[in-house]
């Protein structure tokens, strides 16, 4: 095929952001700027006029925006996302004669070329005119004249080169030979809470009164407790009804006592299952109340679903293709040898029955959404396929754009980053077991500074039912004061299991075990919220620094700052227009005392060299003055691990004085 | 739509090498391997298989080659191509059945579980052996029979996990799930000469007798000299009759005398254009008997094309169109303004008659293929359309794949990278502007390690008839010595503009200027190739290393060594078996004796620290004995100002002798 109808000669390439060819959307979250960069750049040394085109993906046309040239050939432009849901860009481009042929003008010297360049000019325009074919484009039309009279060549040129002429055309592009990025990119808007939320996880049969199964009443009951702390997420385990089968008993032994409560995990008993109620909780009932009175404490009831069954769910019954049946005719139940789940029956996905299959799981979502939940925890997505992750979060999102789903896939890297790029709005991380310095630098800098930051967003959490690390278990108090901080700063989503996180639980099953001795996983458990040595108010302080400094409600700003002590961890975060500017300083080392200097990047954080600055430490309520870029730090883990600043450029000093004026 | 229908469980994503995602082909010479890197996972705990599948481009079916994994779920496995044209590679994985079920019997302890394994995959043999159903799967059945026997369990699981039973397994892989990549992505090979070329340019007028025009029979009676200095491509600028309208005189004067010879690059006149011979060059006939004189002497003849037109060539009155015309009637000639190129028509390649333009431009290239050339060096292709090229170029390679195109583009990196993506087999280069020790490294590290390697092959010039830098105009005659071992050590690929280059020419036209003082673009000159102090027997020594030495006939194993002064550099290349090693340190200061130490990064030359290795010089033919990395050198730019270092691990010692045996 001969190009020849091809008159595109605008190139437009290295589009970024831009997630495996187009194959994936980005994420943006209500309010924020979509910024977009390209290289664009034609033959020759014509001018190119460059677009960012940008809609609503229901919208039937495109909103404009004017790419900027930086240099080398780099375009940038930037849109805002309003709405939830999914927006597209792309870029347009073309060669702009009019401005090509204003450089050229300007470069001429002689006489006779000025005299042709004006001729050209006014034939220009009045191919623009002609074009355009409207009644306004009289005005076009007498400049034209007036180029290719016999007035003096400087008061043409002048007109020619003048800003009025160069605005006229610039309303009349030629773009019949425009070139349009070869791909449609989207992005997907979420609702705030995706990229900021402070997630809070319990056991509601532990929140009873001691020796009685807790309620979703009892929960309702002590959300002042939550609030109090200040999270905006309650993750409920799965609340339905528990399988008798193969029950386990307490601390995960095979075989439990005929009054063991069992994992909420496995799912599902002769009195129903994924869309049923644990009958010792309440009633569905109960929990839209709970659902209602959290939403009016501001806070977001976020659901657990895992897609698997005891061997006595309903489901077992009535649909036996979904499962995997062994020689012996009983149903394989889910291993990782030589681990065994006997009281779990994992779906099998690659049953030729899948529609049904599908389409139930589907209803499970929806069916919690109609009880009013709009967070979903996804339980073990990384052991589903692929593909019904990207159908079934695209068909949730269609109708309802504001569900927020995390993936809690603790897994390989590649694995847990596919997840979020087909279409989970948060995950889980590796956070929990990232503890030096140069780890922590390390995994934040790939979560905040590479692409990654466009799909995944990270949900801190020093602890979950599953993971009690050594860090915390040898650490002792300040240990969770550190990984909390930790958690609460250097991520805007990030969450504790509680109250086994505010008291401090230590213990695991046995010496080398991440598990919890006496895990809520297996047994319910009697809290004290009101211990002394209780770590509520210290994470109720976290939360509100974090809810009033914006500056820690999103990931991008992160920068590290180097120190001179390997236990003294520094990063700053910073709104975009730096009106709120926040410097952390850790003392990773949970038994020590530890001192240093820390060094700043003057520059990120727009500081004067010369001037002095102030810390306010929101932790503690002290202040203190700063100066250039080298500053000694000290901070006792027996006292406070960590500095909050938030740091302000403006002191007064006698030059405030009027007499300065 | 639901992905029921969808059983593929396996990713593929992350696949190197791939050019804009599979928009441009990778290029190899022949002999080559391409080795494919990618992300390749499933989702759970089971085993993956995966292949990489290359075929020619016009073969109906796919070779494979079985992936391995490294770590961190990548994969890699290679092919070599062995036939220029196109290839086409892609990658097929899909979950292994088997081995996962191998994988999951290994880990089995308790002998009721082995007991159910073995019947699972027996069960798992039956079905493989139904699915093949051909008559050799006997002996399948028959292990399946055992496998689900009375017999011993450990003899049953001794052949379950058998070498046997996975070979045979491994031939009946069940691939109804596989995913294949979504793209197909290509290959484009070239002949060898593409990856390792050695030009030499000349004007032809220059070549006769004093005060005569030279012919294509001078140049062929000069043969034996350039082959002595051991180049394979010659260049010629144009060879077609040159416009006499606006010919240009003298070092580019407006007004030329009436002998004036014109610019080569000013093509066409009443005598013929782009098909036809200067009559003072000598005829067509001529011309095939150089071309083929040439390639008996190993030299490739490579032509330029210059898309351009003197304001007398043919097409000017026979093809109006293909010229934009001027408000005065007058053809616009090329600017750039205040620059005026008046003996020099651009094609006007917006008109809307561009089928017969295009068809006849594509007719030039074949034309001179029908001549017997297989390169040209195209000029100035960045002020030509990106479709044009990637059209012709694609026409030309269809059936004649051996075909070179050279790019002198010298234009921004972006576009510059574009047209090499676009089909230009080799490049021009910035490296006449990379003088330092730090711009070397800077560039040579984008050209070498990072993906533009797979598509943009440098061609190093240190001067061309446009082109004498201030380095050449200051240097002194060593100057040119360290130019010429840059270019010829650094790139696979390299050119001089001679004679000017091995007699040292370094006069510029004016202070400041970058053009030759009575440049041959505006006349003849007459050059006395005997001179002592001309460089061709070091040119020639230069040449000679490079073809005896494999490790200079590539680009991707140079590496960087540090050295202790800026005016020393220091690199390696190596052939991939390190069979062929060289070293070359270079002295860029051309006026001073340099010295100080060079740090060899052992690990990359597998040299052992704590072994001596030998350093034979190519250039000077001195041999040294040099000991773990740091080693001292002084180079004296008034003799020699630089080594080619072939370094040889194996030194004889005492250990040599029969009584350490």
């Amino acid at each position: 095929m001969i190009p020849t109808k091809d008159r595109r000669r605008v190139v437009i390439e290295g589009v970024e952001p831009e997630i495996d060819g187009g194959r994936f959307p980005i994420k943006r979250t209500l309010g924020e700027r979509v910024i977009v960069e390209a290289d664009v750049f034609a033959d020759g040394h014509d001018a190119v006029a460059c677009v960012l085109q940008y809609r609503k993906e229901q919208d039937p046309g495109w909103h404009e925006a004017p790419m900027r040239s930086l240099s080398n050939d780099r375009w940038r432009a930037e849109f805002q996302v309003t709405a939830m849901g999914r927006y597209r860009y792309t870029i347009t481009a073309w060669v702009d004669h009019f401005l090509s042929w204003r450089n050229e003008l300007n470069k001429r010297v002689d006489p006779k070329d000025i005299e042709i360049a004006l001729q050209m000019g006014a034939q220009l325009l009045q191919e623009t005119a002609a074009r355009v074919g409207r009644s306004n484009t009289a005005w076009l039309k007498k400049q034209a004249q007036f180029l290719s009279s016999d007035d003096a060549l400087a008061a043409r040129t002048q007109v020619a080169l003048g800003e009025a002429l160069a605005y006229k055309m610039a309303c009349y592009p030629d773009r019949r030979s425009a070139t349009t990025y070869e791909r449609e990119l989207a992005v997907v808007v979420d609702d705030e809470r995706a990229r900021f939320s402070s997630w809070y996880e319990l056991f509601p049969r532990s929140w009873g009164a001691v020796d009685r199964h807790g309620t979703f009443k009892d929960v309702e009951a002590e959300l002042p407790y939550i609030t109090a702390m200040g999270f905006d997420v309650l993750y409920l385990p799965p609340i339905h009804p528990i399988g008798r089968i193969n029950r386990k008993g307490k601390n995960n032994s095979l075989v439990g006592e005929p009054d063991d409560v069992g994992s909420p995990w496995a799912i599902g008993s002769h009195e129903g299952g994924h869309k049923s109620i644990h009958t010792d909780l309440g009633t569905l009932e109960d929990f839209r109340r709970l659902v209602a009175k959290a939403r009016n404490h501001g806070i977001e009831m976020a659901l657990d679903i895992a897609l698997q069954c005891a061997p006595d769910h309903p489901y077992v019954r009535d649909h036996p293709t979904w499962f995997r049946r062994r020689p012996d005719g009983t149903v394989q139940y889910a291993e990782n040898p030589p681990k065994k789940y006997q009281d779990i029956y994992p779906f099998h996905f690659e049953t030729e029955d899948r529609r049904p299959l599908y389409e139930e799981i589907k209803s499970v979502f929806l069916f919690w959404l109609e009880q009013g939940v709009r967070i979903f925890r996804v339980d073990n997505p990384h052991t589903k396929p692929c593909p019904l992750w990207e159908w079934i979060i695209g068909e949730i999102k269609r109708d309802h754009p504001q569900v927020i789903f995390l993936s809690e896939a603790f897994t390989r890297p590649k694995v847990m980053y596919r997840l979020a790029r087909l279409g989970f709005s948060q995950s889980y991380t590796y956070f929990a077991w990232r503890n030096t310095k140069q780890e922590l630098i390390d995994y934040l800098t790939e979560l905040t500074r590479t692409e990654v930051r466009e799909y995944f967003r990270p949900n801190f959490w020093p602890n979950t039912p599953d993971i009690l690390t050594e860090y915390l278990q040898f650490g002792g108090r300040s240990a969770f004061q550190v990984r909390l901080v930790l958690a609460g700063t250097l991520a805007a989503n990030y969450g504790i299991y509680g109250p086994a996180f505010e008291l401090c639980e230590h213990t695991p099953r046995e010496p080398g075990s991440e598990e919890y001795l006496s895990s809520e996983k297996y047994e319910i458990r009697n809290w004290d919220l009101n211990r002394t040595d209780s770590l509520k108010d210290f994470v109720g302080r976290l939360n509100r620094i974090r809810r009033e400094n914006p500056a820690l409600q999103s990931d991008c700003s992160l920068r590290f700052h180097p120190t001179d002590n390997e236990q003294l961890i520094c990063y700053s975060k910073a709104t975009e227009d730096m009106s709120n500017l926040i410097l952390v300083v850790v003392n990773l080392d949970p038994w020590h005392l530890q001192s240093g200097w820390v060094e700043l990047l003057l520059d990120e954080l727009r500081l004067e060299p010369d001037r002095p600055y102030q810390l306010h430490d929101l932790l503690s309520d002290a202040r203190y003055l700063w100066h250039g870029p080298k500053n000694y730090v000290a901070l006792d883990s027996d006292v406070l691990p960590a500095h909050i600043f938030r740091l302000r450029r403006r002191i007064r000093s006698e030059r405030d004085f009027d007499y300065f004026m």
